[in-house]
């Protein structure tokens, strides 16, 4: 509190300066061949305008395994794909706002090495060999500021970098931008008080989503073939979805949280995890075969001793479909998408059964009340250290739990303990090796307005992993009106019901998400392949 | 609060009556067969009364694999060791009042349809097939009372068998008495308002320890060859070491906990474990391999999916010496065990470096700081919910710590989670692979007296798995002078320097703890077979 107004706009403005600087100038793209404002879709510049060379293209529409498959064959070398992806990033910055910091000289020194290392040895250094990777901002890097969307901690800097980032180096990624997040990180969007507002590339009105909203961008615009995000209550599925991307909400404790930055880190009700945006299924496999083959566990005591595994492809799969939450019913093209895949799903001779949401309800305020045990003490202090203003998205997320003491604190992890006993003997009694279900109660919300995370944060409160896959739909006006039987359940669902117009939609990519068993991270990305040709498949 | 102190004493008495009535009549000493009063040391009757035979001593001092290899051998059938056991269990209820209650008739009947399957198949039913095992009251039995330790409790029946106990079953275990726990489970002691107070078989004068104090007398005196106990700050390791047998605590998240009792059994900032009391070091092996080769995360979703692993014996091993922890200084006997192994250790071979005890008064607080986080609130209820008085070690325990609120308890874990990474870097950057350390500042105290849990709950803050093995030494009073050097470093340590009287300890054996790394269970139990080796020989 001790600083004014202006003591937090140079605090930020010093912050800001650092993006500014590290922009790649020589890929800046003059005014004259960025669209018009008036253009809110920008999804389809890189290949539209002209920008970026056939070969600029093929690169960076290529997903991770591809390109390293293009570095072994010496197609292409790791220059110039760090470079193309520079190139798209720059433009993508210039259009979205995604970034916070382009680390342009250390990736192209990285990428310089790798080739002169595959020159020598004629063997890529590792499975991930000069695969540009994004990194959501409040995983720190050596040397470089890591502020986790607070004006206060933009004088924190990284003493090593996170060592989920370690890991990735170590198979040849380099990670090349670091991506935008909101402030407090409990936002379903990407804006703060430091490099402002991320913007979505299918329209530039609507949200990326959040917390790691500039990855979703990074990922959806061809910024990145891979990145990593962050979840604790959607963060990295919300704005897979709402890019039209893939996602990854892994098992916790199966990577390594060292060396992030968040408000009250000792929050152990609900654990958060790092995970995988990408462009494809098999590149989250990738990311995470990556990590695990390392044994992350030898260096990070905290994390569980369990390899990655290499399993079939699901036979006599049965999965269960969850329509609706029983809290907040999702806008029609959701249950569009869902029938549609359900149908899809049967014709393919899949088990399908419902699934009813078994205490939704519940868990869903049960992860609310964790998330703010402390009264967002934490958060609340970051805030006022640097007397920024508060965001409207944070003030709701202050609004979803109040202080509670240690032992109510106690009694809430044991009912979370007996509803995920629960959850899971239910899904062993049923059946039910996977869940279907939708991201979101909608496609994608407006800037500012996307507030219920129900969807999301019941996996993380019962801590199943939860992978979002886009269904090859786009939200159709004709098909997806009005939904006529609608009837208020809650304030909480009529307002959320009130969210829906279609025509602001107009062609936004509609994703799902799938959900699995606890530790089986393996299965649920497999299963995932399978679904996934299943369900685009026309 | 409501109920009147004739309130509690009724309920403490119906839960009584149930141990009364359950004690299996048939093997009553009568009065002239049991030894005076004024003797106090009790742990050679069973060999020196006469009133076991020769065959029913040689059962009954069995380990629970040489059990098993004798009614393989068809030596021995289930039903005559299990009324060995049950009569030397009868006995040492009448000297050492270590039992809550007997299941005489169900494992009979266990016992008898055993040695039926035996027959017709020629097969054992599991690993653990025939073997008599003891269970901690508070791990719940079917059908039956439990109490945990509150007399507020003694109506609380389980609905099932506690996992960890069907697990056993499933060996072919079988459960034939359960055993006492101090009031709130929290002292180093074990005696409750129900059915009293458990005896040391070394010296009847003596604690045997809590939280599993009927445990470490049960198996201590061959009332059963392998028992359940369960620590959360060394309620396993402590009764073990004063009773002069083998006990693990393994690593958290292993073996499943579900149907346990336990005041606030929310608080996850420690977690607790269940975890074998045994004769052996194989036997506490067999016991970890039984269950988690059946996979019990496939049965708890809470569990990490770890299993069991063979692990060849240990080359190359460097062991770190703790002697002191720097807040507590060890008693006389301890000391000179410790410094004797040490020696053996060097004679032998073996790599000994001197482990400074690193952050050890910081990790023990912020055990007793979680202990203490709700304000022992729900202990607190569950007492007076009974009226039941209030007993001194409560009181103790009570004082460690006091209640904080989620802010400071969010805190306290990170700075757990930093304790952990830097003890676990520390022993990797300095090659130890395990520690030798006291179990306890003293040898074994009097009733009443142990408060000081320093050297077993670090382990336990830290999440490093720790088993406890007999020396073969016993305290001598010629040897185990007091220590003229000694100088007070605060009252803690004055108060338990003051404990030491050589004289009330005549021959009680001396036992030390061995700490393995997080997860790393088999390599500790791998190499304390090794270890007890060097330290037993002469």
């Amino acid at each position: 509190m001790s600083l004014n107004a202006k003591g937090w706009e140079t605090q930020a403005a010093r912050c800001r300066e650092i993006l500014e600087q590290s922009i790649p100038k020589s890929y800046l793209l003059s005014a004259d061949r960025l669209p018009p404002v008036s253009q809110t879709r920008v999804i389809d510049l890189p290949n539209e305008s002209g920008n970026l060379s056939e070969r600029e293209l093929l690169i960076t529409e290529s997903t991770a395994a591809g390109l390293v498959a293009k570095m072994r064959s010496e197609t292409w070398t790791a220059e110039e794909v760090m470079r193309a992806f520079l190139k798209r990033a720059t433009m993508g910055q210039q259009l979205l706002n995604f970034a916070t910091e382009f680390l342009e000289e250390s990736a192209l020194a990285q990428a310089k090495r790798l080739d002169e290392v595959f020159k020598e040895t004629g063997e890529i250094v590792g499975p991930l060999h000069g695969v540009p990777i994004s990194v959501k901002e409040h995983i720190g890097i050596k040397g470089r500021v890591c502020h986790g969307g607070f004006v206060s901690w933009c004088d924190h800097i990284s003493p090593d970098d996170a060592y989920v980032i370690q890991f990735l180096q170590n198979s040849g990624a380099i990670v090349h931008v670091r991506t935008n997040e909101p402030q407090t990180l409990m936002h379903v969007d990407s804006a703060n008080n430091i490099t402002g507002r991320t913007l979505n590339p299918f329209n530039l009105n609507l949200s990326p989503g959040g917390s790691s909203g500039g990855e979703g961008a990074s990922i959806s615009f061809g910024c990145s073939p891979l990145g990593i995000g962050s979840d604790i209550g959607g963060s990295i599925r919300l704005p897979a979805a709402f890019n039209g991307v893939y996602g990854l909400r892994p098992t916790a404790s199966r990577l390594p949280l060292a060396g992030l930055q968040a408000a009250g880190p000792g929050q152990e009700s609900i654990h958060p995890v790092v995970g995988p945006l990408a462009r494809s299924v098999e590149d989250l496999e990738l990311f995470m075969k990556s990590i695990l083959d390392q044994q992350p566990w030898q260096k990070d005591s905290s994390l569980t001793p369990v390899p990655w595994r290499s399993v079939d492809a699901p036979v006599n799969l049965t999965i269960g479909i969850l329509k609706d939450d029983g809290v907040v019913r999702p806008h029609p093209p959701i249950t569009r998408a869902i029938k549609i895949a359900e149908e899809k799903l049967l014709a393919a001779g899949v088990n399908v059964v419902q699934w009813e949401p078994f205490e939704h309800k519940e868990i869903y305020e049960l992860g609310n009340a964790f998330f703010g045990a402390d009264g967002f003490r934490h958060a609340r202090e970051a805030l006022a250290a640097s007397g920024e203003p508060v965001l409207p998205l944070t003030e709701v997320a202050f609004s979803w739990g109040e202080e509670i003491t240690v032992y109510s604190n106690w009694d809430l992890n044991y009912t979370r303990e007996i509803f995920r006993a629960h959850y899971y003997g239910l899904m062993k009694l049923l059946g039910v090796d996977l869940i279907l279900s939708p991201t979101y109660v909608g496609v994608v919300p407006e800037h500012e307005t996307g507030t219920y995370i129900g969807y999301t944060s019941v996996w993380n409160v019962l801590d199943h992993p939860a992978v979002v896959i886009p269904t090859g739909l786009q939200v159709d006006q004709s098909l997806d009106t009005e939904d006529k039987s609608y009837a208020p359940r809650s304030e909480l669902d009529a307002a959320e019901h009130t969210k829906y117009s279609p025509e602001k939609l107009k062609d936004a990519p509609i994703c799902l998400q799938l959900i699995g068993q606890r530790f089986g991270d393996e299965e649920l990305l497999s299963a995932a392949k399978f679904v996934e040709k299943i369900i685009v498949s026309s």
